[in-house]
């Protein structure tokens, strides 16, 4: 008997960061890819829409790529497909709720024809290849969710994709610990596990718990109510209108995304609402106050979504008052919390009462498993080998380390960042190459004309504004044939500034008549006036106002 | 006997944010300010270095102002003295340490010899105008703070500071508990309390705890070790360098700000070093890194200080490697956690073991009074009236929730906000009026140049950039002499984006020879060219790469 060839695993996003997740499985030259994701952009990445990852390496393999298979709908795990699909061209597989989301922001792109969409039942294994693969189920904070056993020649990998174990789940169907522990009895050659939520200890607090809390809020409340959560978790907004109706309120929703998730819920038969217990948003003035719940999108305090425009007074059928309760069901992710806390202090000042997770904890629960979930998930599945995905450095880390306080040799452990090209061949886990990765930055209809150059310039002026300089000259003497023009941006407000900027005018002239040496160029530098007129704005903002705007110069030849 | 007048609060910072904190007590048409802070730059201030109060109200009453009287030296209580006492003029109060920090930063801007300083010690009233002052010791996260007890014919305000209740600190006094009592027992009329932390459950945790912590992590470590915290703590600086001479390891300390504090508090005898316990960051060749621990500040990544050069490889003496620790002993302060996180991130991948709060509590204590220590502080001064001071909104109403469990009737205190006039006058507590209040901005050396507008421009160039567009017409026609000329930054690449500012370039060109119409102006509008000119470049960043790049025209007239 030869012996099998070597497993491969090349993660392109998801490992050293939260979110962009995409893993490459590649065996006996044949390829798979788990996920495909966008990554959501920071304070860094000014004015950048979202970011999805490089994927260079799969499309110089694009004929070795079988399938795309996706674990579960969010965004981190299939945003990047419109992106990314089209240039690979392969067939999608996932569960009925993940296919639904994904045809959707195919359809947004024009794409939703042209793939194929193979839809997957949990337990049933199938084969793509060299690849067999069954759809374990998972609790997370969307339905329909999956690990994956992947099983090769080399023996069977479960990829966790995100989880968490809720024992009393919104629909009845926990975890199927039963279907990992069949694995963990066969032998399981590796775990590749979700690392979000390492550094919290505990386990899953269960969805059921936000019943209760939302009762008590109900029952307390006297006038309008708003919840707002993430659009794409149903059991959570199946909770609020179910306790919307145990408390005799109609629920309305706003918010373009929650609406779009419900419809395809809705189709699917995922999720049961008790009869008349929706209506519509403009029909929210034939009710009084105290028997409504709005259910928005925004927890986030996104820009322009609907919590924010609650908040400032522009949403078109409802108003906020004092008396009035807004629950955020959820965390604040990172990154967000001055905005969302700004937001809790606008409402506070409109005298309406904020429920959130940070004084109320049964308010909302994590989709992802803590430490005794993932130490649960370990012994479960009993991996020969292990590879922590989906986290920053500091969260891989983490979990390797839990991993070898439940018993994983150190040696058979590895904590791999995207690009690294790792191997596994039965007896140990290594990284033997590396491949091109990054980050790829999607603005408006541009996907990758924005880089780190583009960027810095962003972030220049940003902090100090731009000045302008034009100089028309004439072509063959090269004189001035009009005084220099400015214009500013950013930098002070020119209605109250015209001497500042006159002053500055009068500096770029100054320079002129004084030449390059003034300015400290070295006697052999080639200086032309528009070198001359830049450092001469440099300095004057500088000395002036300590401020260093970017200086862009023009020069016309007439 | 007549009635005595009444006591006026008004603040003009603190109330409703953190930080920026200002207070003005007026009686009798007679005035005091109490503390005169800075609050932070935020995401939203692009490219502002500090915030500083609104004192137009101030310098109008700038007669009836008699003084300055600073609770301690943290920059939210003192920043703003450089830029707010020259309007002013009138003598500043506070202890040793708070007037060396003070002068320290007035002799920055050249104002240390003519402002004149009154030291004051605890417990030792003074008269200044109507108002008797007496400095009660509490602890905090810096040396030589103090609530005050500001009494009137009215009666007794306890202003509380920043403060929080350690009964073991590390120089051994703790909180003047004994004088707090005194005036509780003789009765106050108001208790003015810090609300900060008003949201935290429990007790101040101790700064003892962070001996037995460090102790534990130094004797675990083998390499360099790096702990960077708050340089104006400087009894954790104490604390720090009291356990590397335990453990046997000199200090070197690195950013300026750590030195200034430490030269303050050496000069004033408020640190005692055990001898040769600290070394020049020079010095550090000359010793193995094992035996060698550095103080740095930068524990909130703040753009170029020490701990970021230190992370990035850019310190001049010390270079990081596998082994070493860094020990961030300090909270991650709200806004800077994605960035401080990224630094944790960096010195994981070079292998260098992090310390934090956030996975060991106890290697940090907050200078700010939970929820029971600020029960304590009611309970002991028993106030007639409460108003919460230092907070954003949230704080503020839950801290005068907070007062009403511990029997504060509701009527009797007062959610204010900055601007507010608050009248007391020993029946009740009240808003009476309103001020001018808000925030300037200082940038380099600009005072209140940079507004919303020019906020909104930057905010508006960093995420779309900006495109100039440079038009030369003949004086007479009108007509154009020369094709645009166009100028981006921040949009696109420009290198590898020549055809599409050629197509930009020749949107322009067209509508020039279509006309206003065909942009859809009204017939009756007075279009310019460069209306025109703005209008279709709009339209075709917008149509071509879904971007709203500020779009900025010139036209020169020859």
């Amino acid at each position: 008997m030869s012996r099998p060839a070597p497993l491969h695993l090349i993660p392109l996003g998801g490992l050293s960061e939260i979110g962009m997740n995409l893993m490459i499985y590649e065996y006996d030259g044949q390829m798979i890819v788990i996920d495909c994701g966008i990554a959501f952009p920071t304070s860094e990445t000014l004015g950048v829409d979202l970011i999805i990852p490089d994927i260079q390496f799969l499309v110089e393999h694009r004929q070795q790529v079988l399938a795309f298979v996706l674990t579960h709908g969010h965004e981190d795990h299939i945003g990047a497909l419109p992106y990314i699909w089209p240039q690979i061209g392969c067939p999608i597989y996932g569960t009925d709720m993940t296919l639904g989301l994904v045809e959707h922001r195919l359809r947004e792109h024009q794409l939703h024809t042209q793939a194929k969409m193979v839809h997957v039942d949990y337990r049933r294994p199938f084969q793509i290849g060299p690849f067999n693969i069954c759809y374990i189920r998972v609790t997370h904070s969307i339905v329909q969710a999956a690990a994956l056993a992947i099983t090769t020649a080399l023996g069977t990998v479960i990829h966790t994709g995100d989880f968490n174990i809720d024992h009393t789940p919104k629909n009845g169907v926990g975890t199927d610990l039963f279907r990992l522990a069949h694995y963990g009895e066969q032998g399981v050659l590796a775990l590749l596990s979700d690392s979000t939520n390492v550094t919290v200890a505990g386990n899953t607090r269960s969805e059921q718990i936000i019943e209760k809390c939302l009762d008590n809020i109900l029952a307390e409340a006297t006038g309008l109510v708003v919840v707002t959560t993430f659009a794409s978790n149903l059991h959570r907004l199946q909770t609020v209108i179910e306790a919307a109706e145990r408390c005799g309120r109609k629920v309305a929703m706003v918010g373009r995304s929650m609406l779009t998730y419900m419809q395809i819920a809705r189709s699917l038969g995922l999720i049961k609402l008790p009869a008349d217990s929706v209506i519509d948003i403009k029909a929210v003035d034939y009710l009084p106050r105290e028997k409504l719940l709005l259910l928005s999108t925004g927890s986030q305090g996104e820009n322009n979504s609907a919590m924010v425009r609650i908040t400032n007074d522009e949403q078109r059928n409802v108003r906020l008052q004092a008396g009035d309760t807004v629950v955020f069901s959820s965390a604040f992710i990172p990154g967000n919390e001055t905005t969302i806390w700004s937001l809790i202090n606008m409402l506070n000042s409109k005298g309406v009462s904020v429920k959130h997770y940070y004084a109320q904890r049964d308010i909302h629960v994590s989709g992802h498993a803590p430490q005794e979930d993932l130490k649960l998930m370990l012994a479960l599945t009993r991996p020969r080998f292990f590879m922590p995905i989906h986290g920053e450095l500091r969260h891989l880390n983490m979990h390797r380390q839990l991993a070898h306080e439940m018993g994983i040799d150190l040696q058979h452990s590895l904590v791999a960042t995207n690009g690294d090209y790792v191997e596994l061949d039965g007896h140990s886990i290594r990284i033997v190459d590396h491949v091109p990765h990054g980050r790829v930055f999607v603005d408006g209809k541009g996907v990758g004309d924005v880089g780190d150059v583009v960027l810095r310039d962003r972030k220049h002026l940003s902090e100090d504004g731009i000045v302008v300089v034009v100089m028309v000259i004439e072509k063959e003497s090269g004189h001035l044939l009009e005084r220099p023009e400015l214009l500013t941006r950013g930098v002070v407000y020119e209605d109250e500034s015209q001497d500042l900027l006159e002053d500055a005018k009068m500096a770029v002239e100054e320079a002129f008549d004084l030449g390059p040496k003034a300015l400290d160029f070295n006697e052999d530098e080639d200086v032309g006036i528009d070198d001359l007129a830049v450092r001469a704005l440099r300095r004057f903002f500088k000395k002036r106002l300590g401020r260093r705007p970017v200086v862009l110069p023009l020069v016309m030849e007439m």
